[in-house]
């Protein structure tokens, strides 16, 4: 599939695009200037080549990157994504989103805190910022980017998702089954993203303490 | 141990008593009226003998099963829950007190999604119910009752806890490990119980949607 990682850089960019890749998908890196995209492909393309993975994959701005894909996904820092995808609003029509984006704050004992938008949620933050057109489904939020990234090791991980449109969360699915051997657990309707997301600043809270790089399974 | 299970009837109290019996734990089971704690207790009892365990469990008023335990398990439904300890808060001075108790709504599309109480959580409204005295640790949520009382099935689950008090935090660590194989993560300070007991309606919806009784565990 054509699939966009908007503001690709960074976090879980890296190794969804290297999996992707890997599985064949073609990958459009979206970022605020088409040059910074340009450097950011590059250094995929170079990380692709030294892992023998033969990849399809090209830079441009964030509308055009969002314009181009069947799958747009929001690898933007929670405090810009709703700004950025307002900005570029006129880019989707019918692609499918997803919203990986949870907003948390650091406490002074520098513990992490969900703290949801007013929407009660990032992801239905998202959706007021986008077309009633395009169908969002949350997922994505709980895969460690360093584990994500080592693309030779197979994750046993478990990948909770939302959404209201059932065609777009098979569409999810596939694309996380080919990330091997990811399993996708459909919890309901994209009002129940905020329980998803509060995994998050938990997960980060048990890393910092236990020194790993947890994710999440439902045994 | 001496650990009293208040309101010990239904969901995860029936595998506790069973499975803390087994490890030679002394267990009183607490409720409004000593006679229905007697009932309840009575009915352990033959539970206990037809699995050939040898248990020591005695029935009484909450409060009196508050007062006798070194550990106390608040098993009462989350709307009653803060009231109920009010009631006797006289009966708590040192004690460990363990909340379980999430607050959750139901919405008419039978989703049900996480509903904390003014306070930020159900850990921090019981706070709140109880003499400051007292060591407060926030823990099993996420036990699914079904499986917890299958008594001679050891269950791979991860128990995240959290609390102010290392030592409390400590002898409810001990107390988990006592049922195989189950692993206790602490996640910190017990302001941080929301995004723990967040994961519960979260489970309960992917109960529902996927007929299972699961637990979480952090890989």
């Amino acid at each position: 599939m054509k699939i966009a990682l908007l503001g690709g850089t960074g976090d879980i960019a890296e190794g969804l695009v290297l999996r992707w890749s890997k599985a064949g998908h073609e990958i459009f890196i979206g970022s605020r200037s088409e040059e910074k995209a340009q450097t950011i492909t590059d250094e995929y393309k170079e990380k692709l080549a030294s892992l023998g993975i033969e990849g399809q994959i090209s830079g441009m701005a964030n509308a055009d990157a969002a314009k181009a894909a069947e799958v747009v996904i929001i690898s933007i820092p929670p405090e810009y994504a709703a700004a950025t995808i307002s900005q570029i609003k006129d880019s989707f029509t019918d692609q499918i989103v997803v919203t990986p984006v949870v907003s948390m704050e650091r406490h002074e004992d520098k513990s992490f805190v969900y703290n949801p938008p007013p929407q009660g949620s990032s992801a239905l933050e998202i959706k007021e910022a986008l077309p009633e057109t395009v169908r969002l489904v949350s997922a994505y939020h709980n895969l460690p980017a360093k584990e994500l990234s080592k693309v030779e090791e197979d994750l046993d991980y478990d990948v909770v998702i939302c959404g209201d449109d059932e065609e777009a969360k098979a569409v999810v699915t596939k694309l996380t089954e080919d990330m091997p051997n990811m399993r996708v657990l459909d919890a309901g309707p994209l009002k129940l993203s905020a329980m998803i997301e509060a995994i998050t600043p938990l997960i980060v809270n048990l890393n910092i303490k236990h020194k790993r790089h947890f994710s999440v399974k439902f045994v």
